[in-house]
């Protein structure tokens, strides 16, 4: 039983627990009162707020808590927007933002007429600090850059992207949900934004850091508490037992970095050599320690986290054939690597080796279980050909059909010759230039057809 | 050492605290996952959500959870003004609403154009009716009416203004924050938002019942959690301690009431004949169980709840003189009731006896010291008088001195002479003509002056 899913949200954190306990008593009332009870929850309010502020390398007055990670990204980004209304309408962001950042971008566009450039990554899902620069423009109100990437890993140049910002003059964002446990953003941020229940504490906690001299006018109603940046009656117990957990975490994470690296390029190594057919996505160096995601040939991904969950291992998939999501990960899409048969994993503190060896045991037979059940092609090699080209009609059929039925006939044709695959599936479009690229094939290119969309793909070896 | 300040946050409820310690080590991960500790986290938060729709009387896919009563506020007018706005932009509120309430439709105002009408109420704090039907239009797309005021515990006729709106179409908005603890809301409401630290839940839980066929459009960016009402990760722990503690609070309620009705009633008939001037407000009758206002003349709002904190009892204030705010209590200033000296009690649950006969016992001698540091008259009886008018210069004076200085010279005006009262203190223009009504003598009018406003009050006994 482990789980590989902190990524998602961790467990709580001893210290967490104990500190929220410990502030049951003390963090009810309304810390705006002037009796004690009310002053005894601002004392507690007011030192988690230094403590939080110590941790992200800021200001306890810039620093303000938020009912989510979420709601510190939504909140963070419309009232860095607002505060510069007058210089413009234009906002930059990665195209593998966390969806809070994507949403809020969107409804940016939809309410104010803004408009949004999305800066791309590479193969790697990292951005390039020249290309983000070039994106940013004179009427640019507002940047987001993520620390790191929350579905692979990767670890964006936050640093040289700030450098660039405010040579320009632009206020830049960071959402360090998934880093901020392991240490402090590096570089002349303007905003920054997390979530505690990333990092072993409590649900119910973000935070939203704003630099002194940072233009910002919140947005919605007015309300006085958190400096109006987030309405309603801080949990404060939340907050404390949030707090401890951070400072605790950070305790370990030096250690913990190292041994969870080594145990994650264990995964990165082992995994290709398990399993045939198998792209292990992400910046292999330059990541986040505890984090790997990789997408497996001809499975489902559903299936396979239905059978790794059986097997005992909780972990995450970006594919879009699982019951939450019809759409592949825009992460995966925007890096151009397969989505199909993903896994994510991310390993909590403490995650014991025999845990990550007992995942590497189990997963070769989970995948060739799921394959197996699809009727996938078992080798990849093909054989010597029967004709110049053939049409695969995998119309009405999900992820992994259509690559599955591509790689049963690509065999079958000389090379020179083409397949084409008919589908209506959405993950495709990313899934079949995946599989060439994979295989060393051609990818000719998409066409409109009758029903559905052509891809073309030719057989070079 | 007595908390007599529930109104504003409940401490936590034993039951509360039990479910929150239970569910810590199930509720902590992502209920979208489909992974063993996904399916866990997302049994309790469906548990969670059929508890409390029985509790509101809804069903469980009418109700979301927030994280505060404010964002719950927030969140389902913007969403029922959204969801309506071909019919039109117009907003029905009572003058005493929460502030939640208020700034959303100021915000309504501010960000689309909209136009809001406010209810007035009666001395005791209530609309009427007729009244809140006269103020509903063709173009108006949401009514909001609390269930009970949080200042002063009238209860609003929420059942008689839901059918007028049925009547005209209207969704109602009921603000159940003070009320949710002691029953559900009767009449046909049709969104009602609450807020669980009010009845001995944890904070960070509000809630959001928007009944079928009520036409809802969330705002603010795209979110899938809790059908886009309320972005951000679930606090499932939280929410567990929030709808265990309104059922256990719910089983004590009946006998509660009669028992918190009964020490309500002996604060209510004691207060004025223990202390003189004194002023006590809201409905006597048609009432919260638990909370009453008084207001005492002569009185400095923040002194008196100073010295009722070292005397152990922590009480609230709408006065304007306390350090949290500068203007008197919109909800005093709607009712038109004396706002000087003013405290509200609110008796948690479980109160004894002797802690309302303790407060009782030292409230006459707080009051009189304070009033002697301010110099206010003993008596309220004035003498023969020595001329036809005077003018009482209390610029740059703040409440209650302006008051003081006016019961100072009464009496030293004939009767059918007047005192004109000098003031830049916004408090004077509740304080005076309330001061009047309680002494039987004629509030003539205010006038502007050189400086600040001329008040007149004319002798008539």
């Amino acid at each position: 039983m482990a789980y590989f899913d902190v990524a998602s949200s961790a467990p709580l954190h001893p210290v967490a627990r104990q500190a929220l306990q410990a502030s049951l008593d003390e963090g009810w009332a309304d810390p705006a009162r002037l009796y004690r009870e009310g002053r005894r929850a601002v004392l507690l309010l007011d030192a988690a707020r230094e403590a939080a502020a110590e941790a992200v390398g800021c200001r306890p007055d810039e620093l303000v808590f938020t009912p989510s990670g979420t709601y510190a990204v939504h909140s963070g980004m419309s009232g860095a927007l607002a505060g510069r209304r007058r210089i413009g309408r234009h906002a930059v962001v990665s195209a593998v933002e966390h969806s809070s950042v994507l949403h809020a971008a969107a409804a940016h566009e939809a309410a104010t007429g803004g408009t949004v450039t999305e800066v791309p990554v590479d193969r790697l899902g990292a951005v390039s600090p020249d290309a983000y620069a070039e994106a940013l423009r004179e009427d640019t109100a507002l940047a987001c850059l993520q620390s790191a990437n929350h579905e692979v890993g990767t670890e964006q140049p936050v640093a040289a992207v700030a450098e660039a910002c405010r040579g320009r003059g632009v206020p830049l964002l960071v959402d360090a949900a998934q880093s901020l446990g392991w240490g402090p953003v590096e570089g002349a941020w303007s905003l920054l934004t997390g979530s505690a229940h990333k990092w072993g504490g409590p649900a119910g906690v973000g935070l939203l850091a704003v630099r002194k001299g940072v233009r910002f006018a919140p947005q919605g109603p007015a309300d006085e508490r958190e400096s109006g940046r987030a309405p309603g009656f801080q949990n404060i117990p939340a907050i404390v037992a949030a707090v401890a957990s951070l400072r605790a975490v950070r305790a370990e994470a030096a250690d913990e970095a190292v041994r969870l690296r080594a145990l994650v390029d264990r995964i990165r190594a082992r995994v290709p050599e398990l399993v045939p057919d198998v792209e292990v996505v992400g910046d292999p160096d330059r990541r986040l320690p505890h984090l790997v995601t990789f997408s497996c040939l001809y499975v489902d991904g559903e299936a396979l986290l239905h059978e790794l969950d059986r097997a005992g291992f909780s972990v995450s998939s970006g594919s879009s054939c699982t019951s939450s999501t019809l759409t592949p990960s825009h992460v995966l899409r925007a890096m151009g690597v397969l989505s199909e048969g993903n896994v994510r994993i991310s390993l909590p503190l403490g995650t014991p080796e025999t845990d990550v060896d007992g995942f590497l045991e189990v997963l070769p037979s989970v995948v060739s279980g799921v394959r197996e059940r699809l009727g996938a092609p078992v080798s990849a090699a093909g054989s010597a050909g029967t004709g110049p080209s053939l049409v695969v009609d995998a119309l009405g059929k999900r992820c992994p059909i259509p690559v599955i039925e591509l790689a049963k006939v690509f065999g079958d044709v000389p090379v020179g010759g083409t397949v084409t695959v008919l589908s209506d599936d959405e993950a495709a479009r990313l899934d079949i230039p995946a599989w060439c690229e994979m295989r060393g094939q051609e990818y000719v290119g998409e066409q409109p057809a009758d029903h559905g969309v052509a891809y073309v793909v030719r057989r070079v070896s």
